[in-house]
């Protein structure tokens, strides 16, 4: 079947894990491609789409390389876009993480990863990163599968 | 039932609503969370995702905290990072917005959110927020409610 | 039928095709609507969401105004905040494109387009924008579209 043709289904499935993150820094880069892998394989899912979002507003998700020196270089381009500062309004709260909900919002807290022959459609070098701005607790992610 | 259980169906069912949002100021920050619930009771849906997208360029759809401090923060920053000024090229087709169209960029126009057992799947403090940044004039967000 | 009335269908449908893009610069903006279009017509889907997402990891898919302008605004403003540098960590793998992912990570590699009644249920202004960071050789976009 060449991959321009529709194809037609019968039923639809949806499987839903979720994932917990503890991290030991505040902040950390994990690759979860081996979970969301995992995840597409107990579903039986052939053809459809894995939706990956934080259930944090202090974490991201993003699709890159898994370059340890990209890592290092995306972290600090993080710190310059978004610095920690003393005096963010929202630490009126108690909070001292202003600083991680904005870079949050820079990488986006999901992805919409599309399936197709029971795999992961991506390119060569795409891995799917858990962007951890506030960590030293565990933390949710959710993992959901839709297709057939 | 476990959360990782796969769910078969039978029917999918598409509900579409389309927000109308009229602020008073330039950049607005609107919790339209309580309208995206409404849209999601209204579906009867209770296993899929809930499609969310601005139908501008000028506005954004993010998720994060219902924290007025946080909001300021997001507001000055995004000034910062993509801040008015007269010298945009666009400006020549005699808009002056070209700030809004960057602030857009740097949140996203749209969000997917997760539907399980018929609630938003969400973590405690995730909200869906409508950033207008080009505001008083009505404009118009897109819900599509797409699950069992 | 009004817009708010749920649609309950039978059969779900995906079709999947891969754009292949060759840019002649470096960096580079193409509107790729009339490909999704094409990809959503083919399908036959009327009721559904069209998943469209950049294979590669320094590249962009998003969705703004079709103005020559702005779009030399958008070049300018991301080279502002994610420039290119000697002095990345990635380069150390013998690339020289760092800034290429930063680029990505700020207007993201994916979108979510809803559609409603066989069309592209967008906003007048909104198009489709892949956003070629690293170019000069040929890149893919899959476009899958889900739905009925």
């Amino acid at each position: 079947m060449p991959p321009s043709a529709p194809v037609i289904i019968a039923n639809m499935r949806f499987h839903t894990e979720y994932l917990t993150i503890s991290t030991k820094r505040h902040r950390e880069y994990i690759n979860i491609t081996p979970q969301v892998e995992a995840a597409l394989a107990k579903s039986g899912i052939r053809e459809g789409m894995i939706l990956v979002s934080a259930m944090h507003i202090t974490a991201g998700i993003y699709v890159n390389d898994a370059e340890s020196g990209l890592i290092q270089d995306i972290d600090e381009w993080l710190e310059k876009l978004a610095p920690f500062r003393e005096d963010y309004r929202h630490h009126r709260t108690g909070e001292t993480n202003g600083d991680s909900h904005l870079k949050s919002l820079i990488v986006h807290h999901e992805t919409t990863v599309p399936v197709t022959n029971g795999r992961l459609d991506f390119g060569p070098w795409q891995q799917v990163y858990y962007a951890e701005f506030d960590g030293q607790r565990a933390k949710r992610v959710i993992v959901k599968v839709m297709g057939e």
